[in-house]
């Protein structure tokens, strides 16, 4: 069988160290030797690889760009028409303007001033930097993923597991200065108790935290994070760039009522183009008037092109209660079959974001197999599912049936038969790990 | 007289703190209350503003990002085309592959593997993150500008003008960690007894430097520089993120004959285009295995689209050869005019990218003088040129003969008239600073 993306990606790797720009699309990640790799066309929720074979996307969505469909005709239709006008000039677009005033009226009533970027790595660093000068203190508590950046891997100098458990296990971090030792301190997911004692003893000004990812808030934890950080004058950051736009239209703390003093929203913004937003107060904002950050790119159009044309898109359709449906059934699904084979499934993340795990040994063997048998009904599929708007109920469906096979065979290996005996290749990578 | 783009600006300053994306084209840096600030369209070089009035580019095209000139219809072409086969997915796009062959083949001999981002500042921290893996070393001695990101700005943590003499006075830093006080050293240009002072006792393990900018390297500095980072296994990396494609088909750096161990291009590689890249030698680049570095938007199709046709075209018309004629030709009319009036004119800057000053007291009024008078005939001038292929030798001396008329009245107030009767509002700021 061709595959014209697993030879790129062998040129890929000799002349980009780890091969590619993201860690999560590397193929490695999914199906090693076999994985398609590169793409020539996306559409709706298709993908075609480089041998032109057509492939039904029920995995990441370019990493959770696009809850509209990939190509989605309106916002490219709005983006190409302004680049046909310029997309960068000496003067500034006042699209950025426009989407300040729309992210405003989002997030309102706390979020009165917005900076833009082009990846969610620097939107977060801007963010960090605001809340730094906003509080006058360096030290910040996080949870949860907030990118590449120094300020953030420096966690991992205190000890290397330090970031473990907030998405991604193994961070290697060499290269980050050593100096930002004890600057940044992880606390643990509905651990109230241990932010507590992080803020008391650590000089804490910034909270950073992803609002919700794989589990429910416990009753109570938002708001006593809320709380404590508003008592000691303490920046709350929400970081959005995962979890916006996919259970409400902005910020998922909508639906909790809790309003943090900034937050930053990436990913599905623009609909796959670039674009970045840190949103916030007015009195913590305007502390960027005493930090130099600026960057050509910011001020390039498509961008913000993009994201208003999406967020009227979203607006219209209410894309969020959309996916969050299908996620819902999606995880009703997932769990009728494995209660059908008798497997002990492990159901987690937002409903427009569903993931799951087999609880067993073998379970990244059983991950691989999955995308192995699905790839060869031409889909696309990991263990978790990135809604989009496109993802029409039949073609669901049809991913619940192969699944279905799939779990049959999986019983068969938890009562006995060897799943390495099932694996046509190497068993999927988990984390960061260097790549030949 | 309407100008909506300064309603736009009012606007913008009440929902995003300084007011756009990047300090040089902020309106005050030009004329306050008077400056277009917007553009509707631009091709070639010329801008549209929200009033549809069409001015010259003589300033700053972008701030350097459009060397082929405003919406190069070759370069839309290609981003349209990609764009409406999808500009993200899930799997990769092999455009990114070829982009990074093409740099190798550019960077030629030491140029081996590379990575992209989307901003300058983003290449350099990337770069930064990298040389100090290779180095083992956090201590990075740097001349020139290089972005925003805590590691540089850093360096103004010892005291407060660090940096200043580095491209833009004033930087301020607040929010940046303190901690990483004495981790970044500046070395004046041309001063190599500084930077060898430095290196010896600041245990150095990376040099960051833009390879020329205002001034000619002096006779050996640069050979000596390259000599001494050899010798004590210091990583060299040049920051070609201004200079790269003016003066040569890829960094400056092959002017000189000097070979780096890494490099970052941005601003002309994607032609308007947000794509920026690091370059580096193999064993170099590789340290990025053991270290945490990716983002989504770092994957979009868009930049590396754009930056093949860019790379393609420049190199069928040879664009260095001609925007560096172009730039010398006014070099050479500067200072023909400077003579005619008896100004005491200071031309600087590589050719294709010319700046002056006028020195007396008032310089910082008749760089706002100028930018106003010359408005009026629909030039937007400051006092540089970013020099495109766009820029036709008929409109070159329509600006010319315009700023010989400016400079006939810039005489008059050197000869005792008072500048300050002839502007119509207040002076340029310089650097940055607050504005509300």
């Amino acid at each position: 069988m061709s595959n014209k993306g697993q030879k790129v990606w062998k040129r890929a790797k000799g002349v980009i160290p780890g091969g590619n720009m993201i860690l999560s699309k590397r193929p490695e990640m999914f199906l090693p030797d076999k994985w398609p790799a590169y793409y020539s066309k996306a559409k709706g929720c298709y993908i075609w690889s480089l041998d032109n074979e057509k492939f039904i996307d029920m995995s990441l969505m370019g990493v959770g760009t696009n809850i509209l469909g990939y190509s989605n005709d309106e916002v490219d239709k709005s983006v190409i028409e302004n680049i046909s006008k310029g997309n960068m000039s000496t003067l500034n677009c006042s699209e950025e303007v426009e989407l300040a005033e729309k992210l405003i009226e989002i997030c309102s009533p706390w979020g009165e001033m917005v900076r833009f970027a082009r990846s969610g790595g620097e939107a977060n660093a801007i963010a960090v930097r605001i809340a730094r000068a906003a509080s006058g203190k360096d030290n910040v508590a996080i949870c949860g993923y907030h990118g590449w950046h120094d300020w953030y891997l420096s966690a991992n100098l205190q000890s290397k597991d330090e970031l473990n458990n907030h998405l991604l296990d193994g961070l290697d971090i060499n290269g980050v200065p050593k100096n930002l030792t004890n600057t940044v301190f992880p606390f643990e997911y509905n651990n109230f108790n241990q932010l507590e004692e992080i803020i008391n003893s650590k000089d804490i000004g910034t909270v950073k935290m992803e609002v919700v990812r794989n589990i429910q808030p416990e009753e109570g934890f938002l708001d006593k994070v809320r709380e404590i950080t508003k008592k000691k004058n303490i920046v709350l950051i929400f970081d959005e760039c995962t979890s916006g736009f996919r259970e409400t239209f902005g910020g998922i703390s909508k639906k909790y009522n809790i309003n943090p003093d900034m937050s930053m929203f990436g990913k599905a913004l623009g609909n796959g183009y670039a674009v970045t937003a840190v949103v916030g107060k007015e009195e913590i904002m305007q502390n960027a008037q005493s930090s130099f950050i600026s960057s050509t790119f910011w001020s390039e159009r498509a961008g913000s092109t993009a994201a208003l044309k999406t967020l009227e898109i979203m607006e219209k359709t209410e894309s969020w209660k959309i996916i969050t449906n299908k996620g819902k059934y999606i995880k009703k699904c997932w769990q009728e079959l494995a209660n059908n084979f008798s497997l002990n499934i492990e159901i987690s993340g937002i409903d427009a974001l569903p993931m799951f795990n087999i609880r067993s040994e073998s379970k990244f063997q059983y991950k691989t197999f999955i995308t192995q048998e699905l790839l060869k009904k031409n889909i696309l599929a990991s263990n978790s599912v990135y809604l989009s708007i496109a993802h029409d109920d039949n073609l669901i469906d049809f991913y619940l049936e192969e699944l279905s096979g799939v779990f049959t065979k999986i019983r068969d290996c938890e009562n006995g038969k060897d799943i390495n005996d099932l694996l046509e290749g190497p068993v999927c990578q988990v984390g960061f790990k260097r790549i030949n």
